[in-house]
């Protein structure tokens, strides 16, 4: 099981909003709308998008690390490699 | 009417695309996936997402852009303020 | 030459600034100063790094796409693909 | 005394090489180079800028917090928040 069980309806929650969000992205290219608009609404889905994602860092540290850690000095090091190189992804997607 | 009209479809069906991604990304959250797993698809839309955002630059160049320049210089220098303000807002979402 | 002579000093001081923040860094480092304000200290230097890369962004616009879009329609989209192309680079670093 | 003793002369060396690019960057500018070339090296520095951000947050994560979840929770969910803030200004410079 993920260690992020006790917020899931908050991740659900935020999910919902930015696929709703995506949607109204849809009709804004369907109803022809300025694209300086759209794009200003893009930029707000992928700070929803990456708010997510720092919050599943926040836990991955809080939870995965901190079990993996107190189980060996090896595990822990594996679980805080895997961190750091989401982070790297995230910063360069 | 916005410039990217042309490309409309192609668009929507990018947009119908992340809009999948992102119900599955609640689908992984329902299911307990490993957040690291989460992660990297957060990146993935979140590529996606930019990529939108980089065509929408590059129609408002093409169209916009050229279009207020052949007006009048001062109509063309208001569009690429713009444009450039848009970039960096994207540059830092 | 390239379109930006105009305000080659305004890049100038800024890169000279950006050049002393460098080397803040490595003061920083060298003193054991704490991770998280280094960390604050590179998020700054980024930034400043990428406000330099949207003026750029922006005298390319303004002046190799438009000197070019002058000439010929190719010659313009030719310009205006690299702009592209060199926003979606910046996006992804 | 922070956490990243180990590796200060790693830290030193890609410092003093962002320090060199910067350097370059002005040359650059100086003599007139194409903008889009500027553009790709501005993006190479904030790629090795990020990259010293994501080796610090590795140290951070790898001794500050863990040492703070060994004194208490309270000091280790601190150091967690701090962590995870910072992550989050990164990925917004």
């Amino acid at each position: 099981m993920a260690g992020y069980s006790i917020s899931k309806d908050d991740y659900a929650a935020r999910l919902k909003k930015i696929e709703g969000q995506v949607r109204g992205l849809q009709r804004m290219i369907d109803d022809d709308k300025y694209c300086i608009d759209v794009l200003t609404q893009i930029g707000s889905v992928t700070k929803a998008l990456q708010s997510v994602g720092v919050g599943l860092i926040d836990e991955h540290i809080r939870h995965c690390v901190q079990d993996a850690a107190a189980r060996s000095d090896e595990e822990g090091d594996a679980k805080i490699h895997e961190a750091t190189a989401a982070i790297a992804r995230l910063l360069r997607t």
